[in-house]
């Protein structure tokens, strides 16, 4: 069993452990952990969550440990939660998080955790945002959730965080620089890494061409994406990063948006569960298992229509009197 | 009650009745459509069907009108269904479909009908692919389904049709010409319209532009898109692009991709059908429809977990004996 007061105490070992429940497949443990989330559920919302995306070589673990060391100093506690960790392109690891964000992962003031590399129901995105909220429940201040920008993820970061950060790289030429124009859409800010020694011009360039560039995309909140540079490396304009960020929190609190915009997220991702939930309703029914092949085979042959065969499998679905 | 043996004889009557049968909302009517569906399915898929989109202003209706009477004069029988005839921007109905197609729907061998501006189940999609099937029944050769090049409905279109084409200007310097990227990709082929004039050469220096432009898109069938350019106005080159789209129909029969592409999109559209359905189901449970808003402000009050308000929706889902 979980220790609630001890995770509420910020015991880290604890929250390790109730994290792994939250990510166990086993069914007994889901409803454990079920009941877990709903008791720690009062203590949890009191983080800014943080969604950091880039293409690989962007320097994403480098600016994760000088940002979560910037915020360790000015008092805060960081959880870091890395998507997809065991992603080819990620190349991560729970060994490999801590060796690539060695400073932070000794803090005692920073929690470092992979996402585990498969999920059931929800997927890996269903893990995060769930222990996102241990975390928060745990007295984390500031949540980031890192995810390589490639693929679907980014776009289920985007959809559990209070803010999305795209990382680019200062090249103003490749336009896109290998992120996808959809996630550049998401963001609530761009920031220019490795904006030092002879790259500094450049990066200057590329912030002025996307600044230019985010004009022209339509916002409907009262934020204005922000473009901005920092070197990572040199540990330069970090603090204006986090200046942005809590500028951002504290304004999207007074103005209720930030409320607004995580409900609509919890209302999103209870339809998206209930969606996942009726599939596997449909998987696991054995009338429709047993029929199914039959079906989608006269559907390909053109026996019957997809209409009939949906209507048949709904039928069948539904004719039995409990659960099976 | 449908005549079949009028529908199938060709009786443009009886297709206009079977089709505002499928087209109804009542439920009633939607059981007897689906019986009349599966009596004529045997003696359909035997035409090409193809898709036409492109903005307003491209010249969508000259060119099928053009393209429809070249294609009764080869002795074809030809259907033209428009998608989302309704929307503002399309801006057509009954009355103007057949006012903008004047000579093509005096033709004996031609059939013109708007899609309903509305759909329940399905939507209005599902009506258009239904009412495919009829046209198919009733012994057109050709059916042309015209959409406007915004929004949804293109996508929708294409995954109902054997060959999608988009309507371009000769215009080549505004690179995508309000088409969406995506649209481009999912096309077979190219056509720029109005390749008349003073505007021959700018046509010609379009041609090649979307030509290398495709070049750089992937394929993932036999077909490499082709690009071609015609004026629907002076009818030149129309049998040029039947050549095109002909040439495709014996190749893809031969080698079993039209097949292929048809199982695929049967099984795609009844994999969609049954996720409405079940939407469906849920919205029309009296106990779900009367725990939903309760659930849902407690979600949004951060009072319960996303997962346990969709697990409490599936259980009074599956609770009870028999369909509500």
């Amino acid at each position: 069993m979980i220790d609630i007061h001890a995770l509420t105490s910020g015991n880290s070992r604890a929250l390790a452990k109730a994290i792994t429940l939250v990510e166990s497949k086993k069914l007994e443990h889901r409803s454990q952990a079920q009941e877990l989330l709903e008791a720690v559920l009062p203590q949890t919302g009191n983080s800014i969550r943080i969604g950091i995306t880039g293409i690989p070589g962007v320097g994403k673990s480098t600016f994760i440990e000088a940002f979560g060391l910037y915020l360790v100093s000015q008092g805060k506690r960081v959880a870091v939660l890395a998507v997809d960790p065991s992603s080819p392109i990620a190349g991560g690891s729970i060994l490999g998080d801590k060796t690539r964000m060695e400073l932070l992962s000794r803090s005692n003031d920073a929690f470092i955790r992979p996402s585990p590399s498969e999920g059931s129901l929800g997927g890996v995105a269903l893990k995060t945002r769930e222990t996102m909220l241990l975390c928060e429940a745990a007295g984390y201040d500031v949540i980031l959730v890192e995810t390589v920008g490639v693929g679907q993820s980014e776009y289920e970061v985007a959809s559990m965080v209070d803010f999305f950060m795209v990382l680019m790289l200062p090249n103003a030429g490749d336009e896109l620089q290998g992120i996808k124009k959809g996630i550049i859409e998401l963001a609530d800010a761009l920031v220019i890494n490795k904006a030092d020694g002879e790259s500094i011009n450049l990066a200057e360039q590329t912030r002025r061409h996307y600044q230019n560039a985010l004009h022209l995309l339509r916002h409907n909140s009262f934020w204005t994406p922000q473009v901005m540079s920092c070197s990572a490396l040199k540990q330069e304009n970090i603090e204006a990063v986090w200046g942005m960020i809590s500028g951002f929190q504290i304004d999207a609190t007074k103005n209720g948006s930030l409320s607004e915009k995580r409900a609509r997220q919890a209302r999103e991702w209870m339809s998206k569960l209930l969606h996942e939930m009726l599939d596997m309703k449909l998987k696991e029914h054995p009338q429709v298992k047993a029929e199914m092949p039959l079906l989608n085979q006269k559907v390909t042959n053109g026996e019957t229509t997809p209409f009939l065969a949906a209507q048949r499998l709904i039928e069948l679905l539904f004719s039995d009197k409990k659960e099976t």
